[in-house]
């Protein structure tokens, strides 16, 4: 901590997360920018591979080894890697007593088998005592475990959206949570930055694409943390969706309502949850020009836009909800869970305005 | 007739819909085209509304009236005007003797009383006689009943995909048919050449839009098609979503199974079905770039792709389709039912390979 | 002006540029937002329209008259309004003391002639002496005149990109001024939100559109502008073309070289005219991805990327400049040219760091 | 040849060109196409890679060896390879008495010493003989030479269009040959399917983006072609930007005129060069949709647009050509040449109306 500043260091600073880590940490009035690591672009200027960064930092990148964050004597270490590989580094940095912040899934999910059956491991998690010690890093669900933190497990973009508008109508019991579809449809800045001919621009434009249709990973965090506030089993059917723009995921829940539910009902249920969020908007308008949420209006902004619609000749009730899947699905959320840990006011840093058009 | 080729008409020949059948009917060696009509730019030449067709006709577009269009002595008209129109064209052109191919929805329900549910018209649909007449133009169910039928009413976009996919396994009977979930995502091209504010550019891009969450009108020709199938009522909860895009539509149905079902079991119920379709692709892949039906795939082309996933986890069954909207969902589909009903080859002029990528 | 905040109002604040200034004046803390007018959508919650601001604000859109806005005892008034419309609006809100920033071309060009030639008026300007009043709103030229301004015309989205990449290279006498071509590329959203039928989404996406190809307005105030620099009549050659994004314009200047010149020349007339801007970026690099000025760096912000390359072979020096249309290219300039006026810091609300990617 | 058809062999056939011409070919009476080779794909059927092919082919990638040509007696083979691969094969099949058909660029310039200079190779073209039996194949400018030939040089996309606009009015001597400047606008699909970071989806959209602003390779048979039509050296000033679509370019002409001109002398220079050409469409129109070239009529066709504007004030004409640059820039442009080369009527299997909206 220098001059009331906490040091930050972004792992695996040179890809898409990171570098909105980065533009984010350098307006951050608490946050010194000690390190950004990468290992493709060790010694070269960040704002080479983040032009939009230009001008505002002469940062350079350095070495991504665990030793070189260490010796950087940081207080916060933001570990924006592909999954698999956060986990070698995330017992020694908690060791040392730093706050991590993990993006990646591998300190997610509390049961150790389930990174069997949903990341196809050989062998359990190794480390179930930090799961525990994790905290899944939705300050909506999760808010009093982060004070204090100094494990923060930052959820998935598309199971942020999906859990956001499910929790509320899961926990006032309106809905079967044995028949849950969640249909998703996400960007492509999800992907990273290194990806094969499928993401090349030719082949990822014009597309509405499904992909792993059944046992999409998010599935098994959706789960856990719908099931952890009824304390009872919920299924999900989760299948996402590919689409041709680079921010944001739209998230359509389709679900059965098991007893007569009117539109306040949801209101309430919802309110009762979010009313004094500060990135919840709940979007349902009979007048204007959004009635429903659309990841039109939540580019480049926190903000998780909630809404929904009763299907009464089918008892359905459908839950909507949008993102910037780069800010509330990935960095942002990352920042606002390092806001309620560090105590500092929470949206800090994360009071963008949707740029609208875009 | 002229010398061995049908004369034809395009009614709304200004619109989408409109120039695409121009664009496919100029390419029919059985069709001679007569007449193209329009309000809004009679006289015009053709080809300063739609410049794609500069170079290939000098027609210019008549009056949209039914008088000039029974007095040009035509075989077949096809009607691609707005919902709510048609209706007052289709009586009289089908009591001249015409070959009426209509668009809109106006004869798509066989029953009057559906367009109050679901078109908020005040009275029972007037002509109930000739909704019993005209033919559901989709020729992969109704085939036989469409060689020399008189009217044809040419199927919604959305409820092409959707029908298609979910026809065989609900044939089959392999899923609960009062749980279909049917999310859509559809391109722009479907919404017309006139519309408000929110179709302009700026506001239609960079969405993933929701709308007509609950309700959608397409619902009414889904479950009526799927119903007549198996001579029950089934029930579809219908949610489309606006994306990105200028063609194509993809429909996501998320089904439960009501028995064990395994891969070969859906593979054969969609090929009893469809084994001899000359427009359908089973697009179900363990390799190559394509797994799933995807619209990147169909662009410019009558296909249907159709693929699916067993979610053994849930007893859920994902059925997907893929299509060119101004093709199969519209123009496209409007002459393979022509081409059924006088007789020509089936994929006469519908023959186009998909423009890939574009 | 109240508890030390200057009240302003947005006069036509429906449109894309009206919400613009609403976005950034929300977040100005020298400037409290007194009213947003709208004939058309008067009464209606400004959010409703501008989508992004729900939550931000809870103002509703008052009517569009000049008593409207004189009975509010605002300091700033910014129109938004349609060109041939401010001419009706500036005398008044002039007259009655207030400061007055124009977005439209009414005052921008200072020979009253020029509108009969450029605009198409059929008379001269009638207030010639507030065209000599006005002053053109481009900080980087004019900021000493911009000083307690009350009459501000805030340039032309492309002339501001091309004036500010000609600028050093004009002054600097390096190239011919009678051959200097400028080849724009501009999106869709300074069309505004009322258009015809080529600016709804299926036709305004899938182009690279010439318009206007010679003759274009902007190219007055560019001749205007590099014309005063030198104290002799510049010539340029201006053909703008519309392409498939919302924000964002690229110039092209394609010049002649009149003597000798090497890379250094260049980057020293740049940099003295600039050394010193906080919204120009100088790009030009022989490393990183980026290494020319494009529009994907610039989204979101206010900034001006400028740079060149030499062409030994033909004598030719090609500047390029790129900025985000709705802010430096409009909003945000006038929001610029604003604090500049009344004395706040000028970067005050505009440091948004551009959002990449987006 | 068999039964009447010559058999064809696609090498490289698994990138983006390649895959078009096999989209075409399939399509070509003429034509059997005996193989397909991709080294990175050998052995997998043609669908899993191009999928808008499926259903159309079961043909499978043979190995990449000239061997394996050879072996397989055929008559055509067209060479989709990276630039700078080509010249090891062409020597060898044109030696075997093959119709070779090259779309990469090292047979189209005749000067050897041009392979260094614009190229960068280290040596002089080791085959000039063969350079000067290369037919460049436009068949809008070389038609009389294209019939029979045994090598064709496909020209750059590029400068396809650059050359069939600016070509008339060189001829006509209208224009200033010392001050051209093309500036070009093009779309992804050109880059090919094996390409960096920058090529990926999230980065290559959403840019106007100039990219070898200077010497840019097409410069050189741009001039080359010029220069052959007057027996006099043209020089081209010639920048090209990426902008964010999968099809099309667009290249803008400025040029400066060096006699009194009025656009009946400008239609009457376009008229003498292209009146009959069945690829070549003028658009200038005072009224319709479309005014001017733009890719957007063009797509999925082999058309040039070609049109133009008089700027009186300055004594500047500006040409414009618009095309789809895996058509008429390649693809379709090599099957045009080889429908001359080997007598078939020239639009054979080329016939495509744009495909609009798209």
């Amino acid at each position: 901590m220098v001059s009331g500043r906490y040091k930050a260091c972004v792992v695996g600073a040179s890809g898409v997360t990171g570098g909105e880590l980065l533009r984010l940490l350098l307006n951050h009035p608490g946050i010194e920018l000690a390190c950004a690591t990468s290992r493709e672009f060790k010694g070269e200027y960040v704002f080479r591979v983040h032009p939009n960064l230009r001008g505002r930092t002469s940062l350079t990148f350095s070495d991504s080894t665990i030793d070189n964050v260490l010796k950087r004597d940081v207080d916060v270490v933001f570990l924006a890697l592909p999954h698999g590989q956060s986990i070698e580094w995330v017992p020694k940095l908690y060791e040392a007593g730093l706050t991590v912040i993990d993006l990646s899934a591998d300190f997610r999910l509390k049961d150790p088998n389930a990174y069997v059956e949903w990341y196809g491991w050989e062998k359990p998690h190794p480390y179930p005592d930090l799961l525990k010690r994790a905290v899944y890093g939705l300050p909506e669900l999760h808010r009093e475990e982060l004070r204090g933190a100094k494990l923060i497990a930052v959820p998935g973009c598309m199971a942020t959206a999906a859990i956001i508008s499910l929790a509320p109508v899961v926990k006032a019991g309106l809905v079967d949570t044995e028949r849950i579809v969640v249909d998703a449809k996400i960007s492509s800045s999800g992907a990273g930055a290194h990806a094969p001919r499928l993401d090349l621009h030719p082949f990822r434009t014009y597309v509405i694409r499904p992909y792993e249709v059944v046992h999409h990973r998010h599935t098994a965090e959706i789960e856990q943390e719908l099931s952890l506030l009824i304390n009872r089993q919920v299924r999900v059917a989760f299948t996402p969706h590919a689409v041709d723009l680079v921010r944001g995921i739209l998230t359509t829940a389709h679900t059965w309502l098991i007893k007569p539910v009117q539109e306040p009902d949801v209101w309430r249920a919802i309110r009762a949850m979010y009313g004094n969020e500060p990135f919840i908007r709940i979007v349902k308008d009979r007048a204007g020009f959004q009635r429903y949420p659309d990841v039109k209006y939540v580019i480049g902004s926190n903000l998780v836009d909630v809404g929904f619609e009763i299907d009464n000749r089918l008892n359905r009730l459908v839950v909507l909800a949008a993102i910037d899947n780069l800010m509330k699905g990935a960095s942002g959320q990352a920042v606002q869970a390092m806001n309620v840990a560090l105590g500092f006011p929470e949206t800090t840093a994360l009071d963008q305005v949707p740029l609208y058009p875009v």
